[in-house]
């Protein structure tokens, strides 16, 4: 008997024929004899439909009413949840983010967790009901007013809940069966990985990974909670995410070593455990900068003042004819204009020449924690795409990730090549879902 | 500079542009120096919508959780209105019932107010914003969960607030211009009127006439609130209900005579307030009732037992050949078949020979407070009848109105006439928008 957190996403709850599959799939787990909590998404497009609405009322929506609006549709999801388990015989009571403890600040729209009390849901699960939580909304305790968590909200909200409930996994369910060495739709034999540690899991997520998201595996990691993802239309088991000293619970090891035990790969840490790619970025690049001490922190603060989140930063070697310099650096494209404007603004003080502007690169990286220890890892990136012809515009590293950004049109066929040169294609295509998984 | 409650209903909220519309209304009456607080109901059909999709996912959806559900329908609307009074320029917020001191009953669907405590509108109000409060919902203090007050709901809570904020009136936008001497649709040329006491108002709505929720009127006048019902599309002034020792505001009170003050009908009380018609109700007959005492108080203990809301009841002269007699009461149609199993299941103990069930008939209600010292009243009702024809197959009375059943395809033609033996007929035919003002 465990406790059991389980998140569900939009597109596992979007009609009331999904509804009903995820509360057999809650009752069957509660069956089983586990407690569970789950945190639920609203309904498909809702968000959507409703800011379009709020859209329609007033140009520029009052923060705290867009909040106002946007929780009620957790409220709906979840009360019709709970509604279709009950109609199974089962007992299950549906909570909004302030019933169910969740603190945050008062930023609304983009609200930070600060504290999870969750007495009512205790009492509710002591009672041998199943709970239910809306997801991505919280309150503030000093204006008493709802917020929303943001981007990633309803994964954090269930890995809060975890965290606050002591509970064993915190299992985030979508559209793909977890995580894979590879996005599928790029790499077609990519294979799902049975385990992967959250640091890892981290730089898949923080390169273009998108099964999880990179805030709730934050909170994860600090908070001890393991998760466990896996997708609404299995029953196989997904991928944990592991935290320090954490290790895959008893059943479900044994059945991955029934189903991989043969490939030997568990029984040493992976050098690599997966190749991520991003179409997601732009390059700016800033020709002629005056090779002097001070420049590069001039235009960087110009750069985060406008807003935009850096990623990647190459500065040429300096034309010593010249004494100037280019400076490169990859950035989110809806970042760039703001980004460009900040910088032209201030060409004449900074003194460079001019700006190139490219949203056609693609960023690879390749991700494991095994690197640390190993050698020539680097090497065989270079050397798989060098044998495919394919230039890299730039490098960047970190103690267990290796990031090349390529052109656009590159990036599939350099994440197959690079996937094969770490031996982890697997025998079989992976099944691919359609939807978004959110 | 008065304090203002104003509610609009689901037909005046149901898209953004009637949004927006609501929006500018509430704006006026802040402009003109007036505190607003707006009482909304979820827009349009939403309320229908969130009951089909719980009917979807469960036969017989759990109480609690369908007060969840459908307690989001008003926190979208009064979100999106918050936000479009803001983006005209002014300071709304907007607060869910139990944000706003809804206090109830645990009876989820059906709860009933038991306090208000509107600490939050309050100090709202004095940081100047208009409040919007979610109608038709609150909370209950021991079970901390969320509850709807069930039909006329949004009214109730504009009542509800105008009595504990001590508001000076209560507005009640619909889309009709206010009370009127009969149903428009019924009787073309019926009147609005300027001024109904509330006790006729309560037995105009009792009978039929749908403008105003009973459980409203009833709530007003407990607690001293001047209701002013009036239209969403037009400027006019509407019909206030008042209760005793109350009088219509100075400024009302010049322009309505201004208008009408050549008809000389205000100098005194008027005898008819008004004409109400109801064709909702089932008659029920119970042939060869034992004549012996107690017969009656055995079948409505059955009647009401079975859950229908009796209404007139007729016992016919006994035959004193036979020992036997017949008993006929009216109830809602809805309620009637429940009502008809209740009686027959103890057709042997109770006596009876047989049921006739009969759902064809008309509620025909004159109202008015002026009765009670007038003479000859019933007299014109039943002249006017006779006259065309109409037979009278029921009657009932209270001190301030006459009820009788008639043929349903009769009350129409019996509405006309007798709307004018009373003298209540207009000049011009009222003007009668779409919708249901719900």
């Amino acid at each position: 008997m465990a406790l059991i957190v389980q998140k569900y996403g939009g597109s596992s709850v979007a009609d009331a024929d999904s509804i009903k599959r995820v509360a057999k799939r809650i009752v069957d787990t509660r069956r089983a004899g586990h407690d569970v909590v789950v945190a639920v998404s609203a309904m498909g497009d809702t968000t959507d439909e409703l800011l379009e609405l709020a859209a329609e009322v007033a140009p520029i929506p009052a923060p705290r009413e867009l909040d106002m609006l946007l929780s009620s549709g957790e409220r709906i999801s979840m009360a019709l949840l709970a509604m279709a388990i009950h109609s199974m015989g089962f007992e299950a009571r549906s909570f909004t983010g302030s019933q169910a403890g969740m603190i945050t600040t008062a930023d609304h729209g983009a609200a930070r967790i600060v504290d999870v009390t969750p007495v009512r849901l205790r009492e509710a699960l002591d009672e041998g009901a199943i709970v239910i939580v809306a997801g991505f909304q919280g309150f503030n305790r000093d204006t008493r007013d709802i917020t929303t968590l943001g981007r990633g909200g309803s994964d954090t909200t269930a890995v809060a809940l975890a965290a606050a409930l002591d509970a064993d996994v915190c299992e985030i369910y979508s559209d793909v069966d977890g995580i894979f060495t590879a996005d599928p739709r790029v790499v077609p034999n990519a294979r799902k990985l049975d385990v992967v540690s959250a640091e890892e899991m981290l730089e898949l997520a923080a390169n273009g990974a998108k099964v999880l998201y990179i805030r709730a595996v934050e909170y994860a990691r600090r908070h001890g909670v393991m998760i466990h993802a896996r997708s609404t239309f299995s029953s196989s088991v997904g991928t944990y995410v592991l935290g320090p000293g954490m290790t895959v619970p008893d059943g479900h090891k044994d059945a991955h070593k029934g189903e991989h035990a043969h490939k030997g790969e568990h029984m040493e840490e992976p050098i690599v455990a997966g190749v991520a790619t991003d179409l997601s970025q732009a390059k700016i690049t800033i020709i002629g900068v005056p090779d002097v001490p001070g420049k590069a922190a001039e235009i960087f603060k110009l750069v985060a003042r406008s807003g935009a989140n850096v990623d990647m930063i190459v500065q040429n070697v300096s034309a010593a004819a010249t004494g100037r310099t280019d400076i490169s650096f990859t950035l989110p494209k809806a970042d760039a204009t703001a980004a460009l404007r900040a910088l032209a603004a201030d060409q004449d003080e900074v003194g460079f020449e001019s700006l190139v502007h490219d949203d056609q690169i693609g960023k690879l990286s390749v991700v494991g924690a095994g690197m640390r220890t190993h050698s020539g890892v680097s090497a065989t990136l270079f050397e798989a795409l060098s044998v495919a012809g394919i230039n890299i515009e730039m490098i960047s590293t970190s103690e267990i990730r290796i990031s090349v950004v390529v052109r656009g049109d590159d990036l599939a066929a350099a994440a197959r090549v690079v996937h094969t040169a770490y031996g982890l294609d697997g025998d079989t295509e992976a099944v691919v879902y359609a939807g978004t998984g959110r």
